[in-house]
């Protein structure tokens, strides 16, 4: 009825811009296909909205209104950044005029993995070698020496020679500069002891664009299914929604440390087939993101037979695979997983997602990132290389820093020692405060909480009292949202919802990163502790 | 027939994969859309690309290939860096490899507006402050001093200070660091002289992501439509296929210097809404690409009247707004022309695209740009945001660099003088490089050339002879793009045919850039003229 409606206003506001030739007129050979999905913007908000849209035509008509872009814009979410990330920007605002007027002193950002936002320092050596390679001219100075380490500044030659006329402001080749690529090549064979190769290498603006990219190439229509996890980073939802695509779900088992179940996989594939779905991909994010867990090597070959057996594209998500936390659970590729296992790259087509702004260094603002792709026919490639081509190429200061993290100083560097003591402060530190945020979770009442074996993310379950629940469903929001806005506005600390990211129906989650500064991680755990007893006292049955 | 053929491959490939569940299944309520898009592969291709196809499932059928990829992909096509320039590339390994092999000694690509991969130098005080701000530790040492201007310096402190945290490697707002807009902002108004915001500024990695996101944004079907030109920059053919739109084309007219004319504006759009098109959008690009031209202010405000009459959105690419070579055609805005006449932001939807890519400073590398919006409803401002937010932000470096561009060094400052003798030194080399590239094509029999006003390119058409067009279409390729190929593999000289851009059927083009280094342009012009006179006595009639 609800969608009926929406058709029915959409015709309309087409009907009153252009006449005769709207969307209602008769269908010509190239009429639009029907618009299967649902808008979750009801008609009555898109008449609403249309009395509020400003610009208007002669006719009096908007050019541009929610009831006539594209529904699949409306239809994507992507909650890191949603509604209540406005609110603490609001707050933020508040508190700057009137710093007295909120019960808290500071915004603490514990929505996204943005570790410098909260005051982490970048790596010394990464930073010296991008600021040489932006000015050049500097590689020629003897007084450069006193503000530079010289192996920095070695390597910042190293990278002009890779770069043809050592143009670091020109565009580079579609995929990234090729000694660039060839390095990176080099970091993956080193990290999994199998050949990797520079050919395979698309560097991209971080790892979203790429994933933007292999859902455009997969997805034609919303037959086309990609199989994730849930809970899942919405970056994928996002995605596949912005591609008309259906999202599969996998249901990861909160029971069993967050286990991915290849049984699980089996029955959602086939659930899928039977309605009609063709799964094209299967999405793994390895260290888990939101839910920290870090998979076992038994686990990830079954991964990879399946997708080879079920004809499924494995799309690797190992953008934390720095950020390990425990002794016993190191990191494998997929790609490591698949060659050990016998496939070579006419077996099985993975992707393995990489970014500079996760590991230890944290770069988010650079935007730096790659994809490796294997088991792709060159016609493919081609078409991948198209797209690539289109929007020219991925920032330069962004490629040389992915085959810097890729690359970073080996013992006898003069950088080598500071360099391990900052890498290692970062990683130890940020164990330290998972292990440190877990236990506060899990000593709180009717909170439980897996152990973040990696990445960057606590995602405690909240077993909600009834009472608490219903008052949420009072105000027409999720229990999640509910809490999580009572948390922010009582403390200041920001989490996303469980919601924003899928979880079982009827279990209630959020997630909060681990990136505050140790020495305010006290303060953060007894603020948390304050709110969370008042509000079950408030809300017990 | 062909499109016949095709869908029939690649429903086999489905129902061999898939079986019961495959697309030939009936539809279910989430059946896949018919696909109207006629896909560029014939059956015949398709069939020998699923034989080569590499990776296999079980049951020997491949998980992607050209058949079973998203079809807009395949539909979308990008000539910059087409066929040509794959050609190019493996020519100049091959001058690697044996240097004596070729009638030339090296690869000139004047495919692309790329000026610092030929040699163009970057400006000095932009590097000085995207150095410093990539290293801030400087900014503390005294010895920095003797390696960077003093007003670079500063800049960077009043930059860090306008980054929250000065955390540099942080994500910022999905819009872009406020501050930062905000300058932009400023530097548009000083341009216009009329207001701008902050708030309307989304930061971008270069201009095509913005131009991607508004297309995502209007479009939903084949049947919303984007005027355009023809010759147009194919990132805009590109997008629009990719999100499945309607290119609606209107013709620039070659014999007024590529004008650009309202009445066939308004007969295009016409004709496209007989077809059942709804238009939704008019993209101008000014100066021009390929062509070259800079609009008038009076045919600016007739194509403003235009767009406001017909309840269009105004996409102004305006990315080569600084580069300009005549003195009687100055910039103006489309914002600044719409202002002039009076539309405030609730008359019109207005999108500015641009870049760090272009102007005189040309840092393409960089990844820099950003689309002024104005005139949308806070609703439809939200989607676009929303959308901006799921890939995070642009880099960091390129929203710094952006907003030095709109705010260079002023009179007074230690680098002004420096500064703008760089400036000028580029902008007046370029100037003479469009004229002595034009006049040499105007000497040349059978070639006709307008005259580059601004942008970075010249796009002469060829009057080819009966016998050339025959000789193309008897190796089934297009006048423009044998010739094309056959002046790459005389002369190293790369262009891009005017096919990539469109133009009107039966004529011929190419668009050639006009950024090869002033030293070397006699030698192309007499390679050029060289290689075209024996093409002419080689086809002559």
């Amino acid at each position: 009825m609800r969608r009926f409606a929406a058709d029915r206003a959409r015709r309309a506001v087409a009907a009153s811009l252009h006449g005769a030739a709207s969307r209602s007129a008769a269908p010509s050979p190239h009429a639009p296909a029907p618009r299967h999905p649902a808008s979750p913007v009801g008609a009555a908000a898109m008449a609403a909205a249309m009395v509020r849209t400003m610009s208007t035509t002669a006719a009096g008509t908007p050019p541009v209104s929610v009831a006539t872009i594209n529904p699949k814009v409306l239809k994507c979410e992507y909650a890191v950044r949603g509604e209540i990330v406005t609110h603490a920007q609001n707050l933020q605002q508040e508190l700057q005029k009137n710093p007295e007027s909120l019960p808290f002193d500071e915004i603490l950002y514990c929505n996204i993995g943005n570790p410098q936002s909260l005051g982490q320092q970048p790596v010394t050596y990464f930073r010296e070698v991008l600021s040489l390679c932006d000015h050049p001219a500097l590689l020629d100075k003897s007084e450069t020496h006193a503000l530079y380490s010289s192996d920095a500044i070695e390597r910042a030659w190293q990278i002009l020679e890779k770069i043809p006329g050592r143009a670091t402001g020109a565009y580079s080749h579609s995929q990234g500069i090729k000694g660039l690529r060839d390095e990176i090549a080099a970091g993956i064979a080193a990290r999994d002891g199998f050949h990797a190769s520079g050919d395979n290498i698309f560097l991209t603006d971080g790892a979203s664009p790429a994933v933007h990219m292999m859902m455009q190439l997969l997805i034609s229509s919303e037959s086309d299914g990609i199989l994730c996890p849930i809970p899942q980073y919405p970056l994928y939802s996002a995605s596949i929604a912005l591609h008309g695509g259906s999202l599969v779900p996998y249901f990861l088992n909160e029971e069993t440390g967050w286990g991915l179940d290849v049984d699980e996989l089996k029955k959602q594939l086939e659930e899928a087939r039977s309605k009609g779905i063709t799964v094209r991909a299967l999405v793994v994010i390895n260290p888990g993101n939101p839910t920290g867990q870090v998979l076992v090597e038994e686990n990830q070959k079954k991964i990879v037979e399946f997708c080879k057996n079920e004809g499924l594209v494995l799309l690797a998500d190992e953008v934390y695979q720095e950020n390990i936390y425990v002794e016993d659970k190191p990191f494998h590729s997929f790609k490591k997983i698949a060659r050990s296992l016998g496939y070579t790259d006419d077996d099985l087509p993975l992707v393995s997602f990489q970014s500079v702004s996760k590991g230890y260094y944290g770069e988010c603002g650079k935007r730096g990132g790659y994809m490796e792709i294997t088991g792709f026919s060159p016609e493919v490639r081609e078409q991948i290389y198209k797209v690539a081509s289109v929007n020219l190429c991925s920032n330069v200061s962004g490629q040389i820093l992915a085959s810097l993290v890729m690359n970073p100083p080996k013992a006898g560097d003069e950088s080598f020692e500071s360099f391990m003591s900052e890498k290692d402060g970062i990683l130890s530190s940020l164990a330290r405060r998972a292990k440190a945020l877990e236990e506060a979770f899990n000593s709180l009442e009717g909170i439980t909480c897996n152990k973040a074996e990696g990445a960057m993310y606590l995602f405690p379950r909240l077993h909600l009292p009834q009472k608490a629940i219903g008052a949420a469903q009072a105000v027409g929001t999720a229990p999640d949202a509910y809490y999580a806005k009572r948390l922010l506005e009582a403390t200041g600390i920001v989490v996303v919802p469980g919601s924003g990211f899928g979880q079982v129906p009827g279990t209630w989650h959020f997630r909060c990163t681990i990136l505050p500064q140790e020495d305010k991680i006290p303060a953060i755990v007894s603020r948390l502790k304050e709110f969370h007893e008042k509000f079950m006292d408030e809300f017990r049955d």
